[in-house]
């Protein structure tokens, strides 16, 4: 996630280096030719171009929508992780009978198990390599399996078990615990969901073509009296244009690692935070503040 | 679902063949025409088709945008049924009874008739045959019916009454799991929504008309004097219009064994990997690399 | 609702003839006057014309996207009819003791009444006199009330008020199939509501006034050397804007017993044949080939 | 509610005719200055308007939709609350038991309170007296509260527990029908966000202002060969564009006894008389034709 | 909250003054430049002008309604938090046993904890310093924690977990109540989000950027006859976008402590009358009259 108070403009611009290039190389060309009379007959009525531009911003408009909603519906969903992990451990806390010698243990187990499975949540979105927490506890307790997250689920499930037949947690209980668990798994779901649905490419495609079908007309609308400013406008708006639709392709997939990502780990200390407190543990991280001009 | 590296793009001119044949010879005619004077008395004034363009782009955006919702939403629920069918078999293993008998005998039942139930509701979204593994179960537990995939899920309610007479369940375990099953149930009806409703007809023919009137109008409100221009406007134009439209029409209908599906098989494959490790399963299916653009 | 192969264009005509008589009247009155120069003084620029045209397409845009969330609502609402339903026999047949004698009386009872209702509610909605089938119905059991849809339900809790006093289902599960009656009630209330909520009137009277300012001002627009195009243009631009909007009054009224109509005996015969099915009742409609255009 | 068959103009441009008096002095104002030359050397580019246009056209459609989206939550949630009177009122007919001698009182008391509840929230909605209904229950019971429909459903509780201290209810029944009180509690929280939360007030403001200076600018950019035209439109469109924007105002404020309110008391009429049917009682109200062009 | 009475212009105007003074001084330099003829050569097509508009007010438009959005998001969760308070209270008052003896202590406790619930988590939103009630509280109650309204909802399951053991909840009441509780968790949980979701930086930069760069076109797209005009307009209608998109920056963030915040303070006093009344306490507190034209 971006921050507010910095920002980095110039790694924006990396990110759109190519196609910059490829504008400006087109518009001084152009240009140049223009200025020496080779294309002064070909001329665009600009009630053309302007109804063309009129239908790039309306499905920039589309895309910039669509985008936003999935970089939002992401951040909701680890909305209601942060929720549900503190009800989760609320009600293992108050639910499981404290008299029973177990309580601590069990309590602990669910607890330390749901950090870590925000942490190995976040970390699979992203396909990075579990981070050593994550590995340090899949190696303890032995869990190989493709999908880590869902198994720690399971296992969720076999403490809860456990605590049953210890007669720690009565029916409702454990239905209800079971309950906040199945919501863990829709959120687990709608991440993966995210991930792996590729965003129409048929769509991005033709945007990117009609932005740069866009750009080839324009400088044919523009009257040839001025250089300088038949180039910067033929410059200046297709990269503008350019911008957002790389604005909205950036924020279209929030688990790829970057700067725009929902910031899953940052999100995953702040969980760990909370339930560390909850539960008495007294070692909880600290949140170190951001060095850069994103969190992740 | 189109993946995000391959693409074809010799695919999808096929699907608009027609129209650019149509709208070629359209504008190469009128482009003759105008040429030796027939038609240079007729003149729309750009403003003119300047308001049409925009309401033609207004509506492709109505078009795209609802044919988006709908494609997404299919995901949504494809989406769903992933989640719930880790919930139903999680629920299965920790809630029936260890010490009974029957225990593995009860789950394995639910988890591989889930999986059945997830390729038997692709394969017939799809109007295809049941593949040989859904047909195989069928022979073998007789199941006839106008719709397997609700008849498979009546099936589960059994098992659990079976499980609940034996003991292995209580009322509460049951009435839980039963409401997964019926979240399943919402998910069945929710996409044969979406099959069985025709996007509305006239929307659809009012939006494909306005685009050929558009494309009609547009050679008479350029200048005639440089034929190549004139002809590439009107055939460049209204083509990207027609990819638009015709996008959305690809979108809409996410069942049909299209490249740009929901891909409810692979959808039905990752169910079954996570499904049968979760029962400790060892025939495990492997996920073959896509070998075209698309995933289905 | 429209079938996708067959369309009736004639009939969609008649809907909005006077429209078509009135703008036709028009464009040709004004082409002719101002082919005798009785209005050639007056004539309005076409950028007024076109910031107009665009206001117009925006409201069209905005009412054919509330007419269409209508629509789709009242289709997403019968949807779950057509889900709840399925749940609510298959938690009878599963929930109920089968070792009681009344077993099969009281399923069946279920099941044919949550039939009827899904006809009766469907009648009562398009304001219909009730069919053969819903009138027998009543006649046996003797219903008379304002709102039979809603009795039924009544009736619903009454069998299950029997089973559970015959100690055929136990608390949980009463509680259960009573949410979901109050599902079917939820429905039931929704379908009401778009039933009864008409459009908001100002807007619908609005859009239709600066339609046909539109048409007012456009000839003013063009300039008049050629008549023919004139008239077409005054003639054309303004009926594809009433055909727009026609459409849409069209959709959002969705139980009128018109060809758009979400096609509510369509879905209750489909979930006679599916209730049917799952309780062994071999007396299974069969469905008819749609022999028009549409279905209802 | 606007019914479909009645209108009433005068009414509507009642409520705009400060803005229409005003638009109309400007305009003749302009024209003569224009007229008499007074003006002439001030001309704005069409194109200028025309962008200008294009933004209050946009923004206004904005307007129109939150507005259009606050009215109709409002009716949806009124017709959850239809929804939720009946589930309620079933619920109890069928779970308290009716051996009991006090089941007649009990029943009689929910469904009545349930009654008055929906009078006194849409009177206390509108900020009207309580009508003699409500009066007289207040009155009987003495209820003293700011907040009368509150109290009501807490008084449900008291019933309920009384019900359960009977033993009429069982645990499970006391809890669901604690849901469906839930949920009403949720549908009058609703009605009072919407209520009390003023629309944007910068936003009203600015469209508004936008509106006016297009109203100014309008007539610079026209030509001033034809008087009549010209003030025609100066007038015209500014007309049309506040009356969207007026009926945008009048819509987004649902609750304000005015001719476009969501029909609260026709609905708790529509309620009385379900309710009472459900539990056979024979003093059912009749619901008078409506004698305006709206209901309330 | 801004009421709709009174309203503050010039606070409004100093959230803008830096860009009405740039967007001033750019207007008068280009004009008298203009006049003296140094920039008479550069004229940007008032139709290249226009598209570009049209791209400004499609993505205002874009913006505006995230941050409405946003906005009312906030307040649709205050208002779920108006009505789970309420739930709460009317469930412990219903469902704890009266005749036990620490009815009224617990009862007491639940409900002033869910009064300071709510003034804590309006004030820790805002990151102001806690208000000298929570304050109190804390400090009686020796709460320290990073996070005090979660730790309070914990509080809430003791206090919960007492009762239990105490004999005055059964099972299911408890289970019951603890749902409400995880819908203030969840509650608390979304305005988290939103607090600390930074509104997508990129988006808001480009935004603000083609603004200024529609504002650097618009002198060269007016002819230069009568300078007056020319600087009215490149004055106004910057300045009205700039104040547009204000409008958004400041409704998005709702939880800053500003006129235009959700108005949680007075939601927390609504509900402590509430709630106070519904346990018969009588220190009622008295809400002011506003005193100013907003509400916090």
């Amino acid at each position: 996630m971006l921050l507010n108070k910095r920002i980095s403009i110039v790694n924006f611009i990396k990110t759109i280096k190519f196609d910059i290039v490829f504008i400006v190389s087109y518009a001084v060309a152009v240009g140049i030719l223009d200025q020496y009379g080779f294309l002064s007959k070909i001329s665009i009525p600009i009630g053309v171009t302007a109804v063309f531009g009129t239908a790039v911003a309306l499905l920039l408009g589309f895309r910039t929508n669509q985008a936003y909603e999935r970089w939002w519906e992401a951040r909701i969903i680890w909305g209601a992780i942060v929720n549900d992990s503190r009800t989760l451990v609320r009600q293992c806390v108050s639910f499981f009978k404290r008299s029973n010698g177990q309580y601590d243990i069990l309590v602990n187990e669910m607890t330390n198990r749901q950090i870590i499975w925000c942490y190995a949540l976040g970390e699979s979105l992203r396909k990075l390599p579990f981070s050593p927490k994550v590995k340090e506890y899949q190696k303890s307790y032995k869990l190989e399996s493709f999908n880590i997250p869902n198994t720690l689920l399971s296992e969720h499930s076999e403490t809860l078990l456990k605590a049953k037949e210890n007669g720690m947690v009565n029916d409702f209980q454990q239905v209800q615990i079971d309950s906040t668990i199945a919501r863990l798994c829709d959120s687990m779901g709608k991440c993966e969901r995210i991930k792996n649905t590729v965003f129409p490419k048929a769509h991005s495609l033709l945007i990117h073509l009609i932005i740069y079908v866009f750009a080839t007309m324009l400088p044919f609308g523009l009257s040839d009296q001025y250089l300088a400013v038949e180039i910067s406008l033929t410059i200046g708006i297709p990269i503008i244009f350019v911008a957002i639709e790389k604005t909205s392709i950036l924020m279209q997939d929030p688990f790829e690692n970057r700067p725009m990502d929902t910031p899953v780990t940052d999100l995953a200390t702040t969980i760990e935070i909370n339930l560390k407190q909850m539960i008495g543990d007294e070692d909880i991280p600290i949140k170190e503040k951001a060095s850069e001009y994103y969190i992740l």
